[in-house]
């Protein structure tokens, strides 16, 4: 049997090693040689072959995706009897960090600051003896309320670190629950939390339910401090409704690692727009413990056993943990 | 008895009444009003008064500064009967949370994503599929080898923040001990450890044996990709050795907070440093708990015990809890 895995990034294949199975390099971007079509395992990141893989790859039994997403997997044209699985929970770490770097960002108002600096002026107001925390402002994540919309893998990584700098979180999910001594409530009560939120950070996958979630009703109710921070899909908000709440000082300031069009477009009008903090899609792309993850699943599929992160169609969404709601669409 | 305190922070004073001790506001940057000049105790933060108040309070028994280091309190030619305690720890959230906000701007290059967004350019070098802190980088905390020079209460603080993140710690401090599982030691173990540092946070306080404790030599122990971050004090670092290490790529950047000279001077070749972020003296600051410890000190001022903190002559570097050896010298 063949796993061909993808030099598109570093691993480890030692630690997939011992199964049985050979293991074969490629490169995503060419046509996968000749004698690797008979493989029955692909591993995938950041692939451009996926059509030509679909077309002559009539062997293959599996993809194991390393995105938490794999749209371009889902949609190359592979026959539905090939399993896919996503690489869920590998970006978990990458994705809250960068949050918090952004999040810290605002409220330290870094970006003001090398502003500044560009210009050899000393930012003075942001510095010396200042009120803690004045009353309607957005300086500190101590005692800061931050309501986390999309509570999935990624905002259980992020929010024990926001809890440690004393931040209060409130989470918004599929499901009214608990999540990690989280509150989380469904959409419905948006109209409710978000006039009480000082920083909204935004983990939700890009679909139809998410389109546009961050409108131009919501963004009114947040506090006019408040700032909006996005590390989910740029399609889960109106562009056009955050650069106008951000000319007319509506919310705080927003920072933003995703957008509709990657990368901004010359013309958009976010370029211009005040408090406003732009991250070319960095918080993830670079996956971590890919190794455990496919080395669980191998041994699961030589088993015959269900995979982990199954995402064609049967599988879709399927639980992530026993006993646990999904949280796959929030992360996705 | 009268105690007199400073308008130029907000305190909730009713956390210091029903101690029998009348409690008056003043300006601290007007002489001390006729009718109050009598009061035996005084609360000061950010004063330029305290000469004054020096020569014409002549009932004055103890002065409480907001200040982890009262340079002006000690200063200002009251006479030595009076007791100065510090505001020890008013300041280690604030500190803290400024410097972690400061390595994640390094680590993520927030600062050269702003240059290009000033400039309507997309950084895509920065964000899309990249690799996991690729070998001789410092991209992420998580695995970072992070020393924290200074080992106080600041460093208390921020360490298990850094922890969390995944970032291994070390420390320097005056003495070879275990701090809350840190492995500490002294500035003789500095040509082993820096050599093997990611990033280094400075928490010194300034005085004559910390002058230029990050010179030319040191600066050249560490790995080409190391930062700097400096929260403690602008006179630790020889900051002509950092403009050059900085040009010649000898360390990867430098986030500093505090100078030689602040306001940092137009003339400072620092301001045109490549991959340097200059924080205009923003870490503190701002003194959180404050009424905890003033009511705390009145009563044992009240009923003739030592007072916490306390830096007069005789109590300067006084242990700050028991059994422990003084980390005073390392927060100033």
């Amino acid at each position: 049997m063949k796993l061909l895995y993808p030099t598109s990034l570093k691993l480890d294949v030692t630690s997939l090693e011992g199964f049985g199975v050979t293991l074969h390099p490629y490169d995503v971007h060419k046509p996968i040689p000749e004698e690797l079509t008979d493989a029955e395992i692909l591993v995938t990141w950041a692939n451009t072959n996926l059509r030509d893989a679909a077309r002559r790859m009539g062997n293959l039994r599996w993809i194991q995706s390393l995105f938490a997403g794999p749209n371009d997997e889902l949609s190359a044209g592979f026959p539905p009897n090939v399993i896919m699985t996503a690489g869920t929970n590998l970006h978990n770490e990458t994705v809250a960090e960068h949050a918090l770097a952004l999040l810290l960002n605002a409220a330290r108002r870094l970006f003001e600051m090398r502003d500044y600096q560009n210009r050899g002026k000393w930012p003075g107001h942001l510095g010396g003896f200042l009120p803690d925390r004045p009353k309607g402002s957005f300086t500190s994540l101590k005692g800061a309320n931050i309501l986390i919309w999309g509570m999935g893998n990624i905002g259980r990584t992020l929010a024990p670190h926001l809890t440690a700098l004393g931040a209060n979180i409130r989470g918004v999910g599929l499901y009214e629950e608990i999540i990690d001594g989280i509150q989380v409530q469904t959409n419905a009560a948006l109209p409710k939390l978000l006039p009480q939120t000082d920083a909204l950070i935004m983990i939700l996958p890009g679909s139809k339910a998410t389109w546009h979630s961050l409108n131009a009703e919501r963004l009114a109710m947040l506090p006019r401090h408040a700032w909006v921070v996005n590390v989910g899909r740029g399609v889960c908000v109106d562009e056009d409704a955050l650069v106008h709440a951000l000319h007319n000082g509506i919310i705080g300031g927003a920072a933003l690692d995703v957008f509709h069009k990657e990368p901004l477009p010359d013309s958009s009008p976010l370029w211009k727009a005040p408090n406003l903090i732009i991250s070319p899609h960095a918080a993830g792309g670079r996956p971590r413990y890919s190794e455990v993850l496919i080395a669980e699943n191998l041994r699961r599929f030589l088993a015959g056993q269900p995979l982990k992160h199954d995402v064609t169609s049967g599988g879709m969404y399927a639980t992530t943990a026993p006993g646990k709601k999904s949280t796959l669409k929030a992360v996705l």
